[in-house]
């Protein structure tokens, strides 16, 4: 189950340690299994097991104190609608988690993730965004048959777009967030129907782009304080 | 030179790979050594040794095709003026790497770090950073000390704070971000001059508090954006 392949046939995933445990249960994911080491970790109805058989089933160096096997929830795709966003290729689990988290936070319902985007059931992606990935509706599709048919506007972040705090942001939009090392690509580009960027106010263009995270970051946070939902 | 202890000692840290050799030669900064696996892998005048050598001598999991030894660079406290980043306890080194990357952008030329901030020479920040360590000016300091004898008004990110969206943010300044488990310290919070915070737009008060480096992210878009420089 540490393989999308499996976890996909198996339709199940992993979660470890009592916080992320305790608050994807609260979320009203279903439970498969739950093994602890003793009963007073804290988490309810777990079959105790040793600590080295923990650590056989864990997906981290060192495993914490329980591990949940969760169903993956079947997700229709609800109505579009408030502030979509949507990535092309992000292949870094750590960057998909710290985006999920950023969506959370700022009310994005709705995450569109091109299918070589990294998979969000990742266990490295479930330690990082702890609850949050049950709050926000992940979706992977073919993203350019899906932004062909969307209503909405369709922002994307490159490197020589419209200065992003001149640009109107409007509510019901899609911001597209492209991969780490080409950004978004040329399939992609094509559709969008507005290029923002983030102004660069160092001076030295030797300077790196910013990293996808950290872009998303302030990209949803331009468009929360502007439309002010 | 893999531990702060001995990098300290020595004066020296480690890059490793030919871009970000080559940016920091191209910042000025001054080399102590530099090996390559052959003449090739453009890096200029580097002494010659074989992969099983420069695999034991590296840093990373998967040696790159050179490795060089650079003099950490004697630095001057300049008079504060602009835009300043503290950090008061940042452990990871991906998230200092990441907010390095971001004071480069954004043209904060100096960042202040507490004593027990993670150490901007680990090899794991000056792989993240690429360049763009030698381009903001890192100092480690005792933070409350500094802050009590600073000039300017001094912004910290906390939870209960007036949102960033209405707060008036000066040219001059200085932006403090705390520890990722815990926040800004007691000490450094009672020298604070602005309590800040990014509003939660999401409705579940469960979510996660935002990651240092995407608060960062956010906090510093702000400051730009709304002094214009």
């Amino acid at each position: 189950m540490k393989k999308k392949k499996y976890r996909d046939q198996a339709g199940l995933f992993i979660a470890e340690g009592p916080k992320v445990i305790n608050e994807l249960i609260a979320e009203g994911l279903q439970l498969h299994s739950i093994f602890a080491i003793d009963d007073s970790v804290g988490v309810k109805n777990a079959t105790v097991i040793t600590q080295t058989e923990l650590q056989k089933i864990s997906c981290l160096t060192t495993a914490n104190s329980c591990l949940a096997v969760f169903k993956i929830p079947k997700k229709e795709l609800t109505e579009d609608s408030g502030l979509i966003v949507a990535l092309d290729a992000v292949r870094d689990p750590g960057n998909l988690g710290t985006i999920i988290r950023l969506c959370d936070w700022f009310g994005v319902a709705q995450l569109i993730c091109s299918m070589d985007t990294a998979d969000c059931y990742n266990p490295k992606v479930i330690q990082a965004t702890m609850g949050s990935i049950a709050r926000v509706e992940i979706q992977y599709v073919d993203l350019v048959s899906y932004l062909k048919d969307a209503k909405c506007p369709i922002f994307g972040g490159v490197m020589d777009g419209t200065n992003v705090y001149t640009q109107k942001l409007p509510e019901n939009a899609i911001m597209v967030l492209g991969n780490e090392a080409n950004g978004i690509s040329e399939a992609v580009q094509n559709v969008l129907t507005h290029r923002i960027s983030i102004p660069q106010f160092g001076k030295n263009k030797a300077t790196e782009s910013l990293n996808v995270a950290t872009a998303t970051a302030i990209l949803l946070s331009e468009c929360k304080r502007s439309t002010g939902r």
